[in-house]
């Protein structure tokens, strides 16, 4: 079906609307997320009620992803477009369900580059069990975008009574995280042709909504979760403690990171705290449930490096305080410049 | 609050996930789309469950926006980014509600640029009745886009039993439209630089999903509608006729074009069939409810110059036809190439 794409490139035609953007969409974008919602191929999916269920609310997101460049070991950027998303509803509670694409193309991309970006996100949604059902194509000139952009809106649904964010956290209760720091940061760094350093790290982009489900059945005491992306763990620390109104005391020494990202952070003054990750987590529990949530992560996959890192205190409000390895203390601050740009 | 603001633009470190993205986000976009659901400034908005009906099926819909320039008579970027996807929810039955907003800047923006096209966004988000509930901000590098590029996912309620599309068409049915061919894409044209004519016409944007409500309420033998953008309505008119299995005739003396539009058409080599609009829809109506479908219309502000155009055959299946001014007969094809490239 596709031998008559090979060696093409995308033109403006492909986003004009007319006969090209239709083989485009029919040929190239429906087949790689094949599913009966996506196929009438009107401008709007229709879900029908059925597949609701009473007293269940909304999630609703939206993401766009830029990432340079657009492959790089562990993923893609398609890869990420699904999972970044999934991830956002997950965190809120949600079971992620459906989501749209938005592409947007530079002029010159090259058809295949484009049917393997859309064939990752199809096995993406595929592993987090979400179906892509509506889409829209624009084409730009070239210049005018940086080879592909991707949007994704995400809907998840709540199940009812289940409530996370800052009104359930008490002092004491526990900070965990599901795996190493800074594993996407870094193997996007590598990957750009600037840096000349071979370093072996692979990016942990994955959907966390299989974990996420494990962690609300074990611990009922789950108060607030978020994704590690942008700004890292530091970034999402700061905004527990701020918008909670309390302090996040970190424990340096059982921050899990990698060899290979601290070799690196070493080499380039990097702190793993800002680094990105496409597949990490931080959650609040309370203490009691603690012990049960790291056991129940641990039998995920994507939980097996799952690791107590710090705690609520009820003193120092919205500050978050890294105690190192030498028992020093000190404040970790938001970040004010960027630490990479077009990291996801 | 916006002083600090004057004069600045965008940097990298506006989407690099630290303080600088969290002032921009808190200062000038949350405020420009004030709203409670909004409000938690989450990774993901929450729709409570009670804002959902027993019975009412989802419609989900997004579409990016690369328009060039991104103002222009009538409307700019972020007007466009509301009304083309309340539109697109509108026309499959569904009532719009929530709106994302995913937007990619490019370094160097001027902020004041920003804070309009957000204040368009929010404007028309009031008038349509719709909240921006969740958003995402991306920067990308100076020349890795072009200025603003606007992402809108869109998420509507379809009352129960209301159900649009091929199923119910009939020959003899009639298609409908609300008002003139072309402004959008002509006013845009216009706008251009490199376009030395002056021509007095203005997008037609709007959102439609008001007089949508009108015409359901007056028709209910209205059977599908397709809002008349990228291509226009003749691209609308064969999606009908392929999708649909049946004939389009079009009536050439039936068509509603503006005398400016008519104008530069003629001046420029362009049919008013092709060009886009973003305030236009085509409906198909069991000719027993047309003349009450065309009277409410009328009543609307979106729809003073409705006019029947058209009429569905049972032969020649998959083919738009045009009766012209003196009596022959052309078939109207989908275009191969574009007309104009980023006209939304």
């Amino acid at each position: 079906m596709h031998s008559r794409w090979l060696g093409k490139r995308i033109t403006l035609a492909h986003g004009a609307g007319g006969r090209a953007m239709r083989e485009l969409i029919t040929e190239i974008i429906a087949p790689a997320f094949d599913n009966p919602l996506l196929a009438p191929l009107e401008d709007q999916a229709r879900i029908p009620a059925e597949f609701l269920q009473a007293g269940e609310s909304l999630a609703f997101t939206t993401d766009s992803y830029v990432v340079s460049p657009i492959i790089f070991p562990g993923g893609d950027i398609g890869k990420l477009a699904v999972c970044g998303t999934v991830n956002d509803l997950a965190v809120g509670g949600a079971q992620p369900r459906w989501l749209s694409c938005g592409l947007i193309l530079e002029e010159g991309l090259p058809i295949d580059t484009l049917i393997a970006v859309l064939a990752s996100m199809g096995a993406a949604a595929r592993e987090a069990g979400v179906c892509i059902v509506t889409g829209d194509t624009k084409v730009v000139g070239r210049g005018a975008a940086d080879a592909i952009f991707i949007n994704t809106a995400g809907i998840g649904t709540i199940p009812r009574g289940r409530h996370t964010g800052p009104r359930n956290v008490r002092a004491g209760d526990k900070l965990v995280i599901n795996g190493t720091l800074g594993d996407h940061g870094i193997a996007v760094m590598a990957a750009r042709n600037d840096l000349a350093l071979q370093i072996p790290v692979r990016s942990d982009c994955a959907p966390l909504n299989g974990l996420i489900d494990v962690m609300f059945t074990a611990a009922p005491g789950l108060r607030w979760l978020r994704d590690c992306t942008r700004g890292g763990l530091a970034t999402v620390a700061n905004e527990f403690a701020e918008e909670g109104g309390f302090s996040l005391h970190l424990d340096e020494a059982a921050l899990p990171v990698a060899d290979a990202v601290r070799g690196a952070c070493e080499i380039l003054g990097l702190d793993p705290l800002y680094l990105a990750n496409e597949g990490k987590l931080a959650a609040l529990v309370a203490a009691e449930d603690c012990e049960a949530l790291i056991a129940a992560m641990r039998t995920h996959p994507l939980g097996c490096d799952a690791a107590v890192i710090g705690e609520v205190h009820a003193e120092r409000k919205g500050l978050v305080v890294l105690r190192s390895r030498f028992g020093g203390e000190r404040v970790v601050d938001l970040i004010d410049g960027e630490q990479l740009p077009r990291i996801c």
